[in-house]
């Protein structure tokens, strides 16, 4: 629960810490509750400029203290001065609820990524440990035998897309619900597969530039890139023909299974195998528009679309800290939308914009195509 | 000519081989005549991977032979050559046209690079020499004083943008014509002033991290920004408070004039500032519909939008090699409307678009402001 | 135990894992005794080309499989089987003899890398840990108030050094014993102390270029030194000046002791000092030459000689495997010479040759100084 | 002569620059006369820290300004000013002497640093140019066939090594003369060739780690080492066994000639070969000894030594600024001995002590081998 196994991960005490941490200062705290460990402000902090200065994200994992009982600790402590305020007026109770409502879903945001950070953690484990079986087998990757690709097609026109007005919760990138104008297209039924990838693969996938964006290739080529991330290969492009790789899980190495869905795929990979595919991929406001026609939406793999982060016509962040919570992050990101195996239940909704740079592996991202009409 | 004086500049002598090279391979060689510098297939392709590997782009410089006079009569073969196409056959010469005109559009973009490569070159010497006067003044900083600004209301709704068919050149990244919807919004009527600029700076303008995007601040602190490039100051924040800083041009070090725009910011700089002045980055649909309408729209600076770079609804690139040309491209960049004091004579219109990292500061880059209605 | 804080640095429960790899692979496996965990080779093999591949040494802590259990499981059964061997053939033990010997100085240098390794990653974390306190006394700074240094005259001559042949143990490295010619010098009585260490300091010693090497100033500049390292001060030269600094040690913050001796120097550093002080640095011969006639020679601080990592004459590495521990790092390193607080009891001796990089600074590292007769 | 191929090598027309400085600033302003070009201070100053601050070292290829010309014309200014002072006082002539003297040494050092690094820099281009045909045929490899290796054998014991007195100039690193105790040695009569250093390649010398030391081996990996530097081969190892490399000079490509000395290896690589051919380098007191009885001890190649570049006992560097000239240099360099084919007439000496890191291969560096007797 303490390693950390590159910058972007954290290690499982760190999530821990921070979502309580969040809890502690961003709903107790207002309330003017003291602040019981100050010196969480400067450890647990994530990036709240707001709050101050932080411990630097790279060095997570050299907090060997506090020891893990230490926030185990602090979590039951918060636990029970939340529980307090069950009984306090209700006029405060109201001031509460925007609060922690966000501290939820901020919990659940780390929750998926706790999943995430352990499968790198032990993919970068020459032992391919396997997490624990019965947990693990929730983010299995088999699924049902998927059904026949189908196009589905939208007229396009005028759209509304975005979040509207309440009860529902939803963040403030969402926000606000508006037009746009789509030319007529088509969006895949379902996910690309493992073995459809093989397929690009086998024929040049990773070594035909043509088929990537110019930055992708290079990532590739300067990553020695010749399949997704946790595909278990020998390192010739010979043997790539020759045989099927093993997949890394969260069970440890398993047997290719060419009908599950792809995984772990980096932005620059969808878009260069969908180029191979003759298609594309979809943007963000064509996904929303056709995702209740089409399957795996959600709950199997964070779909990347074409589009780039950024503030929806008329964004307004919220205010204070909180405003820093998605605004500040809108350049060199990509939008993926639905959901993954690792998120939890109640966490996917139709206008949800997850976004990741574009060489990100370690999140559970696969390939939906589209195409013009 | 020879220096390079970063990875993204080249040195004059190599653009002025690669533009040559650019109609010996692309217009002549096609033509059946045969290549007569075999190795400049390789030493002077920029980046088609359709023709084969490549000189480093950061080792352009390197290359002290061919000699300078060596790429002149090069260039003056390749002039000859296309001379003496001028009175074959009709139907041969219709086949050249596209060739040569992308070849002469692409030459003027070029152009532009070795006058913004030149300045970056003596911007990096601590003599400051100057440029050759009488060339430099077309580039100079001074222009009549700007007008108040105003703001120019745009109803938005349904428009048209990108460039219809023919006969006018366009890259084909411009293209096709495509219907956007557009909320309501203003546009500024005039680019930011240097003054304007150094209000926000004395307020504060680098060191308050709410103003930036996360990935700006973090690229501000770890260059050591606190002004444009260019801007001569000595290093401490308080002199920068104390008095007016002088600038680097094409002309050697000048007096700060106020009323000038500012140049040679980066995307992060140009987005802080808008906030910092209660407005934003016009999208590239937004600045497309209002360009007719306000100043300073060309032959000043190029405009940093809020858009990132990518695919119009329907784009082809072009077939062939030069499908390279910019499709390849639309990841990870920030699209500029516009064009500058460099962009050569009739280079300039209203559906280019350039397109550069948010860090890039050596173009000739401005800032023009747009607000919700 | 999992934690790995630095490259150089490893985790408590890699250690514990590899010096028992360590009798494992070289003296149970030769007899003929099976390895029980070939995944350990690659795992827990340090540097060992003769035994393969290995575990990069940077990546060492995201090992959190074998768990911190498994390892002490290891450890038992090796610590039986290596008691099995007790009452076996008197000719086999033999055998084991130097195995077992050279297993068991191994181990001790390991233990104080524990204790370097556990101080390194505490004093990364802005809790500023203590250690065990019991523990940690052992390594204390605090020791009896030095006498007044003076000078051992050393008339030079032609001296034996390094170590003669058995019954002893000494490493490869101490032999073999070999003539030098020393000028006549004069060796320091007693270490520099932590005091004498802030004088320097506040004549402006991390800031004069003309006291320091070149390499070792731009060392220096690059990484923002203006204090050994674990001394807590705050950033700004003028504080340095105002006040004393507290010191970081397994005890966790303490008051400064001005006559504790100075810990923790690069070689940069101590030869800056040096030059400071008007003397030099001992080389290797004049310091063994010296050492029995000065105090703190043992069981202090590690002492930077001037003298790089090289071979003896006469030198040759042990055979197979064992050939690796020492000859091939004789280029880049400075020797030490002497032992610190951390060293296990009955691991000092005059020929020991101690030899870091002239960067390193988490080892015990003092200062002793010589000068020209 | 304006570009800079790498951070260790200089542009032709800095080295012209700087060695004129180095006349202007340390003999010149010295009597009084006055600085006319200030600047140049900052320009052309190469590690002077008691001149002042100067330009980055990897940046002397920007300075296009001042001209080549502007540079030449300097050169004559300082020139005649020099000559100016031949008619001047007896007294003054005197003064002059030691200043005159070392500059003139200086510029011989940086004559010698203009043929490695145009070599290097032409060495970078693809087209392989070669240098004026006249001028490199003085550093052309081809020598007579060289006689059967053959050990000279040295008795060892006390001997004095470094400069005596004066009247002929030294380096102050070269002072002074003082005693060492050797073990009887042998020293190889020449040096290695490129046939023997193939035969070494040929017994697969670049990939097995017990030859080399392990920092060598690391670097070898790393740079994707598998022959000296110059030596132009298919990049597989394979090929490298079928047939003989050509090897890039100062005339352009050239077929291999087995009899020529190997050059430009690294310490590292000179080290394994040793390693590889049973023997070792020499210490620098070693090669003193021996000098004068073997072949090719000057004006071939410079010959690495296993001894760290460390000060003489009783070494006292210069007063003023020149005591930078050597002794802040003394550690993390290997001393080399003799003299190479690029050195100048006059400039070679049995005392001279050349010094670079042990990676350094753009240097005339070659191989003679020692052992012990």
């Amino acid at each position: 629960m303490v390693v950390q196994s590159m910058p972007d991960a954290s290690p499982t005490k760190w999530h821990l810490a921070h979502t309580t941490w969040f809890f502690d200062r961003f709903v107790l705290q207002p309330l003017g509750l003291p602040a019981q460990r100050p010196a969480y402000d400067y450890l647990f902090n994530s990036y709240y400029d707001a709050v101050g200065k932080r411990h630097p994200r790279s060095a997570r994992g050299l907090l060997t203290r506090p020891s893990t009982d230490e926030v185990f600790s602090y979590r039951s402590e918060v636990d029970a001065r939340l529980a307090d305020l069950e009984g306090s007026k209700p006029s405060l109770r109201a001031g509460l609820a925007a609060g922690l409502e966000l501290g939820l879903h901020h919990e659940e945001q780390h929750q998926e990524l706790i999943v995430t950070d352990i499968k790198h953690l032990f993919g970068e484990n020459p032992l391919l440990p396997a997490y624990d079986t019965e947990v693990a087998a929730r983010f299995s990757r088999s699924r049902a035998r998927p059904a026949t690709l189908t196009w589905h097609a939208d007229a396009g026109g005028i759209k509304e897309m975005g979040h509207a007005a309440e009860p529902e919760f939803a963040f403030d990138n969402e926000c606000p619900r508006h037009k746009v104008y789509l030319a007529p297209f088509a969006m895949a039924s379902r996910l690309v597969t493992c073995g459809e990838y093989l397929a690009f693969m086998r024929e040049g996938g990773y070594v035909r530039p043509e088929l990537w964006l110019s930055e992708g290739f290079a990532w590739a080529q300067a990553n020695g890139k010749h399949a997704p991330r946790y595909w278990l290969q020998e390192p010739s492009a010979e043997a790539c023909q020759a045989s099927e790789p093993r997949v890394f899980t969260l069970q440890g190495a398993q047997a290719f299974d060419p009908d599950s869905p792809v995984l772990h795929v980096s932005y620059y990979e969808a878009d260069a195998y969908a180029r191979w595919a003759s298609a594309r991929l979809p943007t963000e406001a064509e996904w929303e528009s056709a995702a209740n026609h089409v399957d795996q939406a959600f709950g199997v793999a964070w779909q990347w679309t074409q589009s780039a982060y950024a503030p929806f016509p008329g964004f307004r962040p919220l205010g204070g800290a909180f405003g820093e919570y998605n605004g500040k992050f809108m350049v060199s990101q990509i939008v993926l939308r639905g959901s993954s195996c690792a998120t939890p239940e109640g966490h996917s909704r139709v206008t949800y914009r997850n976004f990741f740079p574009p060489s990100a592996e370690w999140q559970f991202t696969g390939i939906r195509l589209a195409r013009d009409a």
